[in-house]
């Protein structure tokens, strides 16, 4: 096939991939399961189901089901905003002076800003079919809370979204973004739970962590009738529906005869890269193919690069299951200087598994460097990244600029996850020259570790 | 052709437009032209050229060639972004529970996040292809300057933007996104212009106004070597590159035998919605076909519903030429409780002779009325629009309701310009319920409207 290759690719509608991927089921090594921090042993889903959605808790459990349909009222709601592009980066070729050839896909498409929709839709879903009033929920920098909010509305369910004081004063527009969805958005820690007020009372003042969000939103799900609570990221189910991003871009590629020899994707929890490079990790594992995938961190947050594959538990508060993945240590902070996501302290055990059994690499790049990277692909491409797809971005030009001292024509696709509408004070401090690289010491990361549990 | 219409017809990148339609051509009553304020003479292209680019002169005065070839190197930059969506308002449909069918074209699908970009990239073509070395302009809001700084990034021209200093203060972000793209943006009235200097010493500590940003960019262009003046709206030029819009949204529902009987536009200086409507006006003009066309503006700035088919001057300043248009006055102020942009005291003078003509119809609204659109249209939709793109929901919603008392199945069509990622301030207002209405006193509009030049 060699049709003439548009600026933009989009499948028609009638295209969209009605099932999701499960690569667990290709994967020989299965991912690790979860465990109870109190004994360790494998979680069932009669203890999961308090706290999480039945249906979910069945997709997070199942690591043997290669296909999952997509239910029709998510698919109606995908509509709304996939399939989204995959774009020939033309511009950004031209102004390397590669001969590489360079795609992305664009899932910063849509109001949420991000490749989060596709998961928080699903969730949403099936908190619905169950018959729940509402789910809580943490959020950071607030992707997470804002497609979770979208999606509620789109149910008619309630939205209670803990979101890091810190940010919830230093982003009031993500925070009225969520409320514009009818989100009830409280900054955390709260008077609103027992253990947001232990939290004041021990540390008057604070501005918060992750960490603290989750436990006040577990401990309002688990407390208060009809709600359960969901997770962006990290979790087995929502790779799972990010497979909707690397099947799209499959079929986009296998329709204009596209052979990727580079697949990038960045990696905070791990749920874009694992749903974007799912179905050609699938084709590695069934033996079909190679491709070398890489996996972008934040040299600020090096989980891969510098963490351990051990157990560990996925929350500060250490009241969360244990999972075992590439971890820094649940207590490890990432600097206040780091911009944006990728500030987890593990990865997916899914991804986990994958690194640690070769099926790709990991790299760690400064946020200067990013921002570079940003601020030249806004220029040449006219799409302004967010921060967390602008590591992705820094590789994707590194690559493409290996290939220019080579002469080698590979073709390198990437995800960029999303837009930063929402993260122009860090565009700002990189404008000013005021941004700083901030690398963990080696001691720091030593003491860390050395508080994993045994 | 009865084609099953998606949710989101996409036209194919070599199905957009390669000419933009000069509406002008097809009517017979010629927009009147631009008059100097000195003597009332009608401005030639040599007294033009010293301020505004050439070839863009040669646009804004030639009202007989109908067609205008679209320069390749604006087509490849067109291709970045466009063709924009045709979207199938189903969700919203539905929402309503109306038999009307309704359908938006989106044009906020870009990283400026409105229409501007269809102009300001032709706009920095022609600057360029003059040899020119930079352009300047006015924002308030900062989507003009924000869509032109990305257009010149492109060609590598300079861009200098003065920005009303109140809006510089309160939308750091806007700011922001201006300087990534390599602008200079300084708030208005500053020290770097005599005009500007002036306007400090006579009233200290002043927030700034449009018209005097006006007057800044203005002076810094003819005194500045190979520079030259541009402007986002109300300039004929502007709705001929506008053009695109509805061009596009015709060659779409073409396609799926889709036939508008309703198509509504937000109006402010008037380029998105006389782009939009004009291949419709034209088939209009030319006896071909008959439509109901809108022109929806703030209550607050009730240009053609209150004020008067006029010369006056275009800038507070009164230095710029006259245009007939419809007007408030050059020295109306809408109320700084107005959210959003649509503040401009008059309307490009194309669209003035064609209501005064009698071919289209307008209607004045309020802004709680407006962000009540806006608020059903993000929820139902998945996309929040800018306040000004919400005045164009607000009566595509009253008339799917029309339709719904009375069981027509009209057909209606609107032009979502814009995303409201940088007006979440005042969907706070809304949220938290501070918003006021704000509509001028008949004494008010008399008062300006007996300022006018005689």
């Amino acid at each position: 096939m060699s049709t003439k290759i548009p600026y933009k690719i989009y499948l028609a509608e009638d295209e969209i991939p009605s099932q999701w991927y499960n690569v667990r089921a290709d994967m020989k090594n299965k991912p690790a399961p979860l465990i109870s921090p109190a004994d360790g042993h494998a979680l069932t889903i009669e203890e999961m189901n308090p706290i999480f959605c039945e249906e979910l808790n069945k997709q997070e459990l199942d690591d043997v089901t290669p296909y999952f349909d997509i239910p029709g009222e998510v698919m109606d709601f995908y509509k709304m905003y996939r399939p989204s592009p995959l774009v020939h980066a033309y511009f950004l070729e031209k102004a390397l002076e590669t001969p590489a050839k360079i795609y992305y896909k664009f899932e910063g498409n849509n109001t949420s800003g991000s490749h989060k929709l596709n998961s928080s839709i699903a969730q949403a879903y099936y908190a619905k079919k169950q018959g729940l009033k509402g789910v809580t929920t943490e959020t950071g920098a607030g992707q997470w809370g804002t497609a979770l909010s979208m999606a509620c509305a789109y149910f008619n369910l309630d939205c209670k979204v803990y979101m890091v004081k810190v940010s919830y004063e230093q982003k009031p527009f993500r925070r009225e973004v969520m409320r514009t969805y009818g989100a009830t958005v409280t900054p955390s820690p709260s008077n609103t739970t027992n253990v947001g007020r232990k939290i004041l009372a021990d540390h008057p003042g604070t501005s918060g962590s992750l960490g603290c969000a989750i436990s006040e939103a577990v401990e309002t799900a688990v407390s208060t009738p009809g709600y359960r609570y969901v997770l962006g990221s990290v979790l087995s189910q929502v790779v799972l529906h990010q497979s909707i991003i690397g099947l799209e871009a499959k079929k986009a590629m296998d329709k204009y005869d596209i052979k990727p020899d580079i697949i990038i994707g960045c990696a905070g929890g791990g749920s874009n890269l694992g749903g974007f490079a799912a179905p050609f990790l699938g084709e590695m594992l069934r033996g079909e193919a190679d491709y070398k995938v890489i996996a972008v961190e934040p040299a600020s947050c090096p989980s891969f690069t510098r963490g351990k594959y051990a157990y560990d538990f996925c929350d500060t508060g250490m009241i969360c299951p244990l999972a075992k993945m590439y971890t820094l240590g649940s207590q490890f902070i990432p600097s206040a200087n780091h911009a944006g996501g990728l500030r987890f302290h593990g990865i997916s055990p899914i991804l986990a598994q994958l690194y640690h059994d070769g099926y790709f690499e990991a790299r760690a790049v400064e946020q200067t460097s990013v921002f570079e990277a940003a601020t030249q692909f806004a220029r040449t491409e006219g799409i302004l990244p967010a921060p967390e797809s602008s590591h992705a971005i820094r590789v994707a030009i590194d690559e493409a600029l290996k290939c220019k001292e080579s002469g080698e024509e590979k073709t390198i696709v990437f995800n960029l996850t999303g837009t930063g509408y929402f993260d122009l004070y860090a565009y700002q401090q990189y404008n000013d020259m005021t941004m700083s690289d901030v690398i963990p010491s080696d001691e720091a990361i030593e003491d860390s570790l050395g508080k994993l549990p045994q």
